[in-house]
């Protein structure tokens, strides 16, 4: 396996809703105890077994459904490195990039499968799949790669005026 | 006619993209040149023909392509009230509101004609048909609705800090 293909795939389908992401019933709790219940609806083990650097894959419309930050937050809490799908929900975008969440838009994530390894390139930006193919992503504006390596618009802000980062 | 219908629509197809909303070849001019460049490559009239309150209505992934700013901005200083589509791409949903364009996501905008005549309810949000159906939009968050409302990020930030708005 090529050294450089360090991101395991959680492949997911098309629609991938905030309610799954953060669920209704803990959103009374802080982003510590969401996270524990980020995607239990359609992959119980997800939360427990997702290690620092993986990535999500999924189909289109990723992020639909409500407004809550949190759905984007989980999968920064959890280590999330990136999300790859064709499309997303333009609130999701936002809040995303908003909390330091990588959103890469790949018109063919889809040929990626669960449970395999990539490499991906937020300032190509493109995806490395495990047979050696180079998928493009959709152009990120430098800005927003900025906002996300400084953990978010917030940590952004708070590095500009000298203060330490707040934790995810 | 119902009063209340007083927003004409533009009725677009699927996959508007950047180039057909800010043209490449007059992104080196202002942006009130750009503008009478808009979706010329589709329809050759709407620079000239598009009255302040109309709208457009377009099938899915309205605004993929480039990150430029300026295809949402052309619309804002065409006077544009609204563009209704099932969905966007990301970036452009982020750069809309940036610069104080409503984007109304609704999953039946393609049941909307051309040159018809609608209302809409920014809040709701929702859209009426000519013949009286409400079309569900997905909610849109206050502080992005006083965004667009106040001309955008850069003019709610002046507005904050006691300054005149800028022109679109």
């Amino acid at each position: 396996m090529n050294a450089a293909l360090t991101h395991r795939v959680w492949r997911l389908g098309a629609d991938v809703d905030t309610d799954l992401l953060a669920p209704g019933h803990a959103m009374k709790h802080g982003i510590d105890v969401i996270a524990t219940h980020c995607l239990e609806a359609v992959r119980p083990e997800f939360a427990r077994e997702v290690r620092r650097g993986d990535v999500l894959v999924a189909g289109p419309n990723f992020g639909i459904g409500s407004s809550r930050e949190q759905a984007a937050a989980a999968l920064v809490h959890l280590g999330v490195a990136a999300v790859i799908a064709p499309s997303y929900s333009g609130l999701y975008f936002r809040n995303a990039f908003n909390v330091g969440l990588l959103l890469l838009t790949c018109a063919e994530a889809e040929s990626l499968h669960d449970g395999e390894h990539i490499a991906f390139d937020a300032d190509a930006p493109a995806v490395t799949a495990p047979d050696g193919r180079h998928l493009a992503c959709e152009p990120i504006p430098r800005f927003l790669l900025d906002m996300v390596r400084a953990g978010g618009l917030v940590n952004q802000l708070r590095q500009r005026a000298g203060k330490e980062p707040l934790d995810a």
